[in-house]
């Protein structure tokens, strides 16, 4: 491998002169700076960031920790970072953390230990403490998806309940009563959330779902296959279900269609998320808009400000769902809906 | 931020025995390491990863190139990826490259400079000659979907041409002749070398197709529904069409459904790739196989036996395709099946 030395040698200058025409950090003659930079085109040596990192302490990436890249919603958030690190001109790296507590913590540090000033977290399983630790450490880092006390200005949100309050109470209103849901097996704050929106959406109507009316599985299409699956083993006349994420909500709609339960007219389903493929489903999913575009982009913007030592502490950042009327809900065949107060209503 | 010196104040000992003691380099009496761990662990320092990486001339990422890990074939790539690396423990850095031949480069060095010695690269808009030198460079470098001459045993490809004819063939035995092409609008030599197995299949039974019978889009479901549109607008009397990737064979499935086009009883659609949602669209896709999970495992096997030296120079890595039959193809109405020469049948 070219080193720098070599470069030197070439040039016929010390390794320090090389060092500061790559630096423009020291006044070199131009003639000097001309021999350099030809021995380094001509050697095609490449500085190492590492050293220039270490000289500077910081580096020219952002770094991204999400739990899944190969999860749409989660490519959605790594494209958002891209776009806005392509406008500032700088690289991003991404780094997957599995939803699991040492993984997330691996990941976080991987990237600070290559000096990224600039951190877009997504992290669900690490303490409040020990992200606020890091937190410490990098003014720079940025949550996306999750309020950490004492840090909200560096943390962008989703209110989750209301969403699934939402979605709920949309079903509700079109005359559905039994109304299951399908939950992610992943131990996520957000699948404890929209259940919480769903349970009081339905409690608001005096209905009290048991237990065997939630199914659970991997949160993608796979995941909501079976889980629709068991829950229509469990013959509990459901007519309707909200899932925990749009993957979800897919697989649920194979499984209705394999057990030829028509969608929407006697089956109604609602996702999370509104993902590109949501559109592509059959029929098109009706769902609850997560704007993770929008959030992406400003936590990358919030993690450059913070960077830079120009972050507002008293901003807050918690974003609303909004619901996106496709064609996987309809009305309960042969049901009266539901009268709504005026103060629950959409 | 903790510095190295800090721990060395701390601890009561230099430098360079918390150096000796990081890295565990050197002999240091238990007393001393035990001193240098506790102030490690009580001031919280981290190892600066650009300066052990200076040290040793490597880091302990494998770093991976892609075009945007939004898309879920990418995605599938570097979950297999990661899968690997952790059996290794090692971490993964991503980084993407959206098919553009300077963002490509930047990736490339981006992930270089960290001193990765373990990459593993999906780059097509590179000349031969540039990544040949990164290739000179990097020994753990290895290349997904492309062979370049000199270095294929650092490269790990598919037969692109098989796939498109196996797919065209089948189409043309369920008797259908007129068969379109929806390509990438991205200018990539996977999308050449699949129209070229689909023009070669047609020719094989006399056929040559006009120009108007292929349409472009963004490989993803937005460009295929589109193309779609405008294939169906020319009003060419097309009964199938074999699609550049899933993602634009789904879109295509949607504009047919939108425009009262039943699949497969009166349109055939084939599609290249087999990600997870093809088995969720509706009817599920009949498509082509293509092993990215095995295939990138291998790479990134590959490419930690280059990092340590290990390589068989004669090793070749060529996959095959195989056909996945599923529902969305049908015999073509009213017309009796092509007979296919014994030597072109499957």
């Amino acid at each position: 491998m070219i080193t720098i030395r070599d470069v030197a040698r070439q040039a016929g200058v010390s390794v320090a002169t090389v060092s500061r025409v790559l630096n423009n950090s020291s006044a070199v003659t131009a003639e000097t700076r001309d021999a350099v930079l030809q021995a380094v085109e001509g050697l095609g040596y490449r500085p190492n960031a590492n050293a220039q990192a270490l000289a500077t302490q910081v580096s020219d990436t952002i770094g991204v920790v999400v739990m899944d890249v190969s999860d749409p919603f989660f490519g959605a958030l790594v494209k958002a970072v891209d776009a806005v690190a392509q406008r500032v001109q700088k690289h991003v790296l991404i780094s997957n953390s599995w939803h699991q507590e040492e993984k997330e913590r691996h990941a976080i540090e991987v990237l600070m230990r290559q000096r990224c000033n600039a951190l877009v977290v997504h992290a669900k399983s690490l303490s409040d403490a020990e992200l606020g630790g890091f937190m410490d450490q990098v003014p720079g880092m940025v949550l996306v998806n999750r309020i950490l006390p004492g840090y909200a200005h560096r943390c962008v949100g989703l209110d989750n309940v209301t969403g699934a309050l939402m979605a709920t109470r949309m079903l509700l209103q079109q005359g559905h009563t039994r109304i299951g849901y399908l939950g992610s097996s992943h131990a996520i704050e957000d699948d404890e959330r929209r259940r919480a929106g769903w349970l009081m959406a339905l409690q608001e109507q005096g209905i009290a779902p048991p237990e065997v009316w939630v199914g659970c599985g991997e949160p993608d299409m796979q995941g909501g296959e079976a889980a629709m699956v068991e829950l229509l083993g469990r013959n509990l006349q459901l007519s309707a279900i909200f899932a925990y994420n749009d993957g979800m909500a897919a697989g649920a709609l194979t499984a209705l269609k394999d057990n030829g339960i028509a969608v929407p007219h006697h089956f109604s389903v609602i996702g999370f998320d509104d993902i590109p493929m949501s559109r592509y489903t059959d029929p098109q999913l009706t769902t609850v808009r997560y704007p993770i575009v929008s959030m992406a982009k400003l936590a990358t913007e919030l993690a450059l400000k913070g960077a830079a030592g120009e972050l507002d502490s008293n901003a807050r950042h918690c974003f609303m769902p909004t619901l996106v009327r496709r064609h996987s809900v309809a009305a309960r065949q042969n049901v009266a809906p539901i009268t709504f107060s005026s103060d629950s209503s959409m």
